[in-house]
């Protein structure tokens, strides 16, 4: 992340938590996906493998926490519009490899390190102590998540090519969060 | 399943055994992936979801415990090519709604129970005591997964088009084992 996020989204946030909850119970199952979807693409990567596992058990288990939320304040399941966020960034992944996993590691570390300072707002500024509470709880294993797809990145790419593309991908990673989404969303 | 499993699959396997653990951990992680896949699918059906998201992290938590085996048995992770069980099976699936809902659980369904009676036949016969009770402890689950698929067959669709298309599959799915694949595979 290169910009912290804009002052305004929290307000929106809170002032829309029904929907940031359901948006948040479709990040954590779009990132148990895309977990698992790396996982099949490079199926013999012992390493990736192991740590992808435990990332898409963490993500999982966040899902139905997560959804235990909607259940409680009686949000119905339902499809949720996406912002472009995710789109632009996965348009930015090269089709070559090994490229194209330097950018895939990249592009989830840096939607992790997002997610880890946007659950952080939530965790402080939510009124109700027990949802604040629960998102204090999800801090530490996104922070987890974040360094796990850096570490991945440095074990399979050269140091200076992760640093080089990590700089690149954040700067546009910003820039896509400048233009806010009209939606309250996790990564408007 | 409407036909038990050919009396010469136990001993092909047993002949193959490190080549039957690298499938088997294919064989979860694919499971796994099916399961998130759904979800994606139907994500406002709560019943669903929940139980989805249970059978997934199960799957996940199976397919790192087999990779512990096969890091025991000094056995590399390596893409191993897959019978054409899954893909013929999957060809079934009709792609109207709500007949497209009803064949994916079912499928679904009809490889959790073959994979059940078969793990349950290496389960009876590895001779590493160690290993076999590792099969065990993975029987009740799949018997689990395949109730569940079940399950939410009849929620979302009439009790008589179940039975009726189950019936069907069934029998397919019996026919394409009866072709044996050349290579040792779970599904084979």
């Amino acid at each position: 992340m290169q910009q912290p996020t804009r002052s305004d989204w929290i307000e929106e946030a809170l002032s829309n938590l029904d929907t940031i909850l359901l948006d948040h119970s479709h990040c954590e199952r779009k990132a148990a996906g895309v977990a698992v979807n790396l996982m099949f693409r490079y199926p013999s990567f012992t390493k990736l493998v192991r740590m992808l596992t435990a990332i898409a058990q963490e993500e999982l288990e966040h899902f139905e926490l997560v959804n235990q939320w909607l259940e409680r304040r009686q949000i119905p399941l339902a499809p949720l519009p996406a912002p472009p966020y995710g789109a632009q960034l996965n348009a930015q992944i090269r089709r070559q490899e090994p490229e194209r996993l330097l950018d895939m590691l990249l592009v989830c570390g840096l939607i992790e390190a997002r997610s880890h300072e946007r659950l952080g707002l939530l965790a402080q500024h939510i009124r109700d102590p027990e949802l604040a509470k629960f998102y204090r709880s999800l801090m530490a294993s996104e922070a987890r998540h974040y360094g796990a797809y850096w570490l991945l990145a440095t074990t399979y790419c050269e140091e200076e090519a992760v640093n080089t593309r990590l700089q690149e991908l954040a700067t546009l990673e910003s820039q896509i969060l400048s233009t806010p989404y009209p939606q309250p969303r996790i990564h408007s």
